[in-house]
């Protein structure tokens, strides 16, 4: 897979708490010259990146993020701030308390009002893979298969734990067809990038591959 | 000090991601027992946790938790929405991005929204020193002072580093007198919560000082 084609599957991505706009302006720079899918940034920062980007590159944000225990209400509030903000694609938090509690409606009812909120935008579910066992990772290949949501992501890459290849073949696997896959978190090469695609995720959210694309020699386009 | 004093100064909390309701239910039940100030937890839990106190112990939550980058919308909204589930007091985060970006009248006005939005409550306003410069903490020891929040809390507790006592000292000096100063994230003795308060915290957030008071000698009260 050529480097561009591999770029075209990444959420460029600065989620760290008090980034600047300096800095998501650059990240939104990038994601353009670069070709990645998206840029994926704080809530705080998504008015100001669609006026900026006027509709050069999809802005994707994060909702609940990064513990998913704001309450429903909140998030489907908060999803549809995005939306309004100029956001079109909302990768949200599981309740994983629920989750914890084995309260599967809670967490279905959850991802039903932020999808509710957002209707027509790109959906993604962070179900927050390092925090599961097995079972846990089952159930919610099942719900997110049922929920409307267009994706399953892995990680917030705010835990201890990112994307692995065997919960990418995971969830590809305990998913639906339609569901496509997210790999996100600690994602550190091109080989890694090339790996979990190869695993069957469609999406990789990642701070780093811009940077890993230069090094390997990738020319960006000049378009702004 | 005696223990029982200290105590008394403690939000007794848990705020890791996917703590269960059982969880929580203990927790609620040692502060009773405890006699500390109040539990801090999720908003998830607030709704059960009020119903299961049932006024015994104000329920303490946390806004726009912990990254601080939802939009102040959507604090304000988190806030009301937290407060009608039955908590009395909240711990914001404030908005790191424009702190960073020294835009300070939106850091104002995002404490503003969310004061405006749980009036009668106490507020409690984390401004993350650990990734603070000097000059920031002071201004945003001004910024609160003037917000009319209740307190100003150091730390969440999820970012690199918790209180110390230097910023304890510095945000009791730079605030005015009306303002409480919360010490919060990684309080490891007895001797640190005693040290906090002596330095000026009127309030200590933290997850171990129960165990640490039990393994003191401590007998907590027998009422449930």
């Amino acid at each position: 897979m050529h480097i561009s084609e591999l770029l075209a599957h990444c959420d460029h991505t600065l989620l760290r708490p008090g980034c600047t706009w300096s800095e998501i302006g650059a990240l939104c720079d990038e994601g353009i010259s670069y070709g990645t899918a998206s840029v994926c940034i704080p809530p705080c920062h998504v008015a100001a990146a669609a006026r900026y980007l006027h509709g050069r590159l999809p802005v994707c944000t994060v909702i609940g993020f990064p513990h998913g225990s704001a309450t429903s209400a909140v998030k489907a509030f908060e999803a549809a701030d995005a939306v309004e903000n100029g956001a079109q694609e909302l990768d949200m938090v599981v309740n994983l308390s629920a989750v914890k509690d084995a309260r599967w409606d809670a967490v279905s009812a959850d991802i039903a009002a932020v999808r509710h909120a957002c209707t027509g935008k790109t959906l993604k579910v962070i179900i927050e893979t390092c925090l599961l066992t097995e079972d846990e990772k089952r159930r919610l290949c099942r719900i997110v298969s049922d929920s409307g949501a267009e994706f399953i992501k892995t990680s917030t890459g705010f835990a201890a734990g990112g994307a692995t290849r065997e919960d990418v073949a995971l969830l590809r696997r305990c998913c639906d067809a339609h569901v496509r896959v997210k790999a996100a978190g600690g994602i550190a090469s091109l080989q890694d990038a090339r790996d979990f695609l190869a695993l069957g995720a469609d999406r990789l959210g990642t701070s780093r591959i811009v940077r890993l694309a230069a090094e390997a020699g990738f020319v960006p386009s000049m378009k702004k």
